[in-house]
């Protein structure tokens, strides 16, 4: 390895911007390619390990938590009982981690490569911390977007953890996909989606927001800054079939959380509501 | 100029983490070097032109309302009635052009280096708009460390916008220049201060929310996200004398911001409330 090592992420997908996300590597710890993607595990100056998938960060070990937690924890409380998940995509077990700190029945999580999953029990444990060894854990190696066509009325909350919008995941952010997801939820339902980042990936946030409204009668964004996300403030979409996402009430969501006993290091009640509140230029009509 | 040209931010003041900000750069605007710093003015790729100081971003056409919104309108909404206001730093005249925004009788900047006044009108003409000919703004060329020394029981909002702590500025965050904005402000006053980014400067936000706290009885944090600053959630520290920044009135906030029909992108009353709520791991106690 060249003593100056620095990755470069890519540009965003679908983003006519020149990438600049720049990233000093200690060591390069695992690199691979399956039908789906390459990707590559490197250890970093500042972040710690990191995933990296077609060229793209999808986590680093110092802020894995801030996104495993938002997409994990906003629906799960928005939703008032949710007992049966589905998490689509997540390979590296940081959702799954996260949902089953919650009492749940089942977290079922289908992931369409399975190597994502090997590779992240090998060299990023702490993402998952055993969660893949929970009882309640039920793993299934296949295409996501067959998956949830098997199952109507059956998940309280569907969290898609994919790829960014624009690259080879297009598909999961679809009109049929999320139509599926809506047959595969119970009628209390509420699944969440990541859209990628606010500044650069605006064009992308605005297509699933209109997508979903179509479907949903509830949709609402999220926000939240990962450090190791290009440009940070990075968007949740959340869309619900009955509860509404705009008539929040805090103090359920504040004594659940206690009951509980949550542990997180960036969620909490209070961030939940403020994560909800959009500046004006992130507005969507 | 080469083919292709990529300006790559310095590794941020009193941090150890290697730099990796990257930006790919149209072309070179202006360049200078004065007795207090070296800077440089870029046309770039996705931000619009740059101005850089001692190489580090100091804002971008793209997003430079974000800053200048939040460190102007937190503290004159915090306070009830603003008349008297101080920026120091601020050459650019973009926190100028948002404090005039409000029914002020006058608004003194005090900036060290004339050369960034002159620059910023020249090339940066979108930042100040006109905000340096309105007929209640004082430009005055001196060091504020010293300017504000001459005033006591004077301003009700005092504004720090400098460069970051850890570098040239660093006497900006020190006791004793915030015991001079103390004796500055009226007994009403309020007093902010950018305070670098949550991840890689943490360890100057503690110090200067520690600082403060030793001299007013109400220190607060506030976040915002801004895309062109490296890691992008950036903090900002509000000080004051008597008004309780934790007990916000909001609809007194809402009814002021509509009658004095401001304008703005990024800011409004609701993120005034939502940016003053911090994640877990940014808390200080």
């Amino acid at each position: 390895m060249k003593k100056d090592y620095w990755f470069t992420e890519k540009p965003l997908p679908g983003t006519k911007f020149d990438g600049y996300f720049k990233i000093k590597v200690k060591k390069k710890i695992a690199s691979f390619k399956t039908p789906f993607q390459r990707g590559e595990v490197l250890d970093t100056f500042g972040y710690g390990r990191v995933l990296v998938l077609d060229g793209i960060i999808q986590l680093s070990e110092k802020d894995e938590f801030i996104y495993h937690e938002m997409i994990a924890h906003l629906p799960l409380f928005y939703h008032s009982n949710p007992e049966k998940i589905l998490i689509i995509g997540g390979g590296d077990g940081g959702v799954l981690k996260e949902v089953l700190k919650h009492p749940l029945k089942e977290a079922y999580l289908v992931e369409i490569d399975k190597k994502v999953i090997e590779i992240s029990k090998k060299y990023l444990p702490f993402v998952s911390k055993k969660a893949f060894d929970d009882k309640r854990a039920k793993i299934f190696i296949e295409d996501g977007l067959k998956f949830v066509k098997k199952y109507k009325n059956f998940f309280d909350v569907i969290i898609v953890d994919c790829t960014d919008p624009g690259g080879p995941s297009l598909s999961l952010f679809s009109r049929k996909f999320y139509q599926d997801i809506f047959s595969a939820l119970k009628k209390n339902g509420i699944m969440i989606t990541q859209s990628g980042t606010f500044y650069y990936q605006s064009f992308h946030i605005k297509k699933i927001f209109k997508t979903l409204k179509k479907i949903f009668p509830f949709v609402k964004i999220h926000r939240a800054a990962n450090p190791c996300f290009e440009e940070a403030e990075f968007s949740f979409i959340l869309a619900s079939k009955k509860i509404n996402l705009n008539k929040r009430d805090f103090l359920k969501i504040k004594s659940r959380f206690k009951k509980i006993k949550l542990r997180t290091e960036y969620y909490s009640p209070e961030i939940h509501l403020a994560s909800g509140i959009l500046p004006k230029i992130y507005e969507i009509k």
